[in-house]
């Protein structure tokens, strides 16, 4: 297996973007990135787009097709790949683009993520998302992922002693480093207090606890690393890339107050990394609810199970913590088209790791990892990314 | 890169299956491949599933975690992924299978593909189908993809006078091969009468021209080919597997007498494989409309562009013709469950290719070769097989 850099980024700015249509979204992301890369469009061999629910979002499936006749790369035929495994598209996306380039069968791969959510109407978009719960066992019956994430932050509550003030400060944390994102959903600053005020969602969980429906795309351009150095002296490369999947439904889980694909996945990158977890300098995880960021950070092994709202409460993740956690604003404030977000989780680290992230800079960061979760844990993506 | 084998089929009957849900027929093409191959699930190293709009169809994203739920690999957290390139989701998937063991990354991965189509009902499965297609360019200005192919076959009749009596011939020719295939949706035989009787859905095609609705799930199981043995003496081999896209929209095509991705994917495919057409001892290509396969035969190199209607009149692709094509009853007669068909042309080669066609046995069929197209060849996916 070849060793894999990542030579370009590009992202749109994230929100309810009601001017810009589907493939827009997918141009934009792409095409900065193929000039942060400084490549031509031809020298690409491949693509993996991560779409969640293109279908009923904006009933466009297909979306690899589109994405080459976007690109304008009809006449080279190129394969272009969506995959999908809910809002771990992305990751799973990168994942693929990696083994594309690692095993040698090709050279310079383009990976995206696109989802524009905020075209349907009403609770049409939380009924959708719940199409990444089980259909038959668990969606048929009325839960929504706020309902399945309310779960498991009772039961972490009830076993940990995790507060709701603790939940509060992951949203607080990830809001204000959104403020300091040009391209994040929110940018406003938020306390505790507008936390629990906000009205609840299914309890324990706040309006402001959850992430928001969302419009974006992210791009990223995977290279052999030796290849890397012909184009940018900016090299980042993947030192890990792990898949993994566990039950579709929540309730077959073996445990609730973790995600155990997430566990194996982390466990397995940090071997084939050759770190440790306390190694990581900047990591962006999966908030798509406060509880998934304090059972992320656990199940990362930054912290012992049950520590992460204590953890949280200390600053530990905080932006000048000793491992800053969600630097972009995270899911909850830069915003979750859930298709785009594994992706995006890459162009942030890879921002951080060449010191180009402005006024969220994390000091001399030159580890980083992404942690992309679909469902309420059936698939996780962990990548481990490092400076050279 | 090393050589990858097919050691393991499974494939529900195909059809209108209101008794069994969505995962059922997961389970079922999954469990019968696993007998098949003659492997424990524990050795499983990975999954790839094609499905193209199970968000629309059943109201399941996030397939590839029901995939490893279903099959009870929960704990070995193996990485499954969801490909989706509409109709061509099963090719993919079969292609993304197909690198993953020859990359050496993995040795026992599961191709699969499945679609529930029935559950919707009015012309929703239409609708649904024409997400294929370019959401803003053609489906929102009411194509659908009788239409598109409708086009393709008037220019087609236009430019090489072809006719409607040989586009008839094409689905006589695939029903009566599905009247000697048990898993088949249809298996009645049809005239040429019948077919020119029959309504018309989009002039020139009838609807007898076009493939119908169903309900079904298919897979199998990769090895390197040196593992293979350790398996099964009834080795098949995959000679060459190659993916190609296109422009997603039909107007935006160089030509219309041909799917230019399909003629790029063979070429590449034959030279992988080193064989020339003529050595194909028997196909399956993807007759959605029976344009199609005239088309195909065509962008295959099996008789000169043109020639289609005239060779499928003349018999070439009979069962007992020079290249037999849709053995099995393609898509017209067996059926397409959109998802799974790339994936079930693949289990008709190997049951050919191991001399256990039954009824529809090809003589000393060696060389297999699938055509998969997703939406009008915006994807395109060839793989050739030879029994070893």
């Amino acid at each position: 297996m070849r060793e894999v850099a990542i030579i370009g980024i590009g992202m749109t700015e994230f929100g309810e973007l009601w001017n810009k249509s589907f493939r827009e979204l997918v141009a934009e992301a792409g095409i900065q990135a193929i000039l942060d890369a400084g490549i031509e469009g031809e020298e690409i061999d491949a693509m993996y787009i991560g779409g969640m629910s293109t279908g009923r979002f904006v009933g466009q499936e297909h979306v690899g097709s589109l994405a080459v006749e976007v690109a304008g790369l009809e006449d080279l035929h190129i394969p272009a790949t969506r995959v999908e495994a809910a809002c771990a598209s992305g990751g799973v996306a990168m994942h693929q683009g990696y083994l594309a380039v690692a095993s040698g069968m090709y050279d310079i791969v383009v990976v995206g993520g696109a989802e524009k959510m905020t075209d349907v109407v009403g609770r049409e978009a939380t009924h959708i998302l719940a199409s990444a719960a089980d259909r038959e066992w668990e969606a048929f019956f009325g839960v929504t992922f706020p309902g399945l994430y309310a779960l498991m932050a009772r039961y972490h509550m009830h076993k940990y002693g995790t507060t709701q003030e603790q939940l509060a400060m992951v949203a607080v944390k990830n809001h204000y480093n959104g403020s300091l994102n040009p391209k994040a959903q929110f940018k406003r600053k938020i306390t505790v207090e507008d936390v629990l005020k906000s009205p609840l969602v299914a309890e324990p969980l706040h309006l402001l606890d959850c992430s928001p429906i969302t419009d974006g795309a992210a791009a990223a351009i995977l290279a052999p690393l030796d290849l890397a150095k012909k184009y940018t002296d900016k090299i980042v490369k993947i030192k890990a890339s792990v898949q993994a999947c566990d039950t579709l439904s929540l309730h077959s889980r073996k445990r609730f107050d973790s995600l155990p694909a997430a566990v194996h996945a982390a466990k397995k990158a940090y071997e084939m990394a050759g770190i440790k977890p306390k190694d990581v300098d900047v990591a962006e995880v999966h908030d798509c609810f406060t509880i998934a960021e304090i059972i992320a950070i656990e199940d990362l092994g930054f912290v012992e199970k049950g520590q992460g709202g204590k953890a949280t409460e200390e600053g530990l993740t905080s932006l000048d913590g000793e491992i800053p956690v969600n630097t972009s604003g995270g899911l909850k404030a830069k915003g979750h088209p859930v298709g785009a977000t594994g992706v995006a989780q890459i162009n942030e680290l890879v921002l951080q790791l060449r010191g180009e992230a402005g006024k969220r800079q994390v000091k001399d960061a030159e580890i980083g990892l992404a942690h992309n979760v679909g469902g309420s844990g059936g698939t996780c993506v962990v990548h481990i990314l490092e400076a050279v």
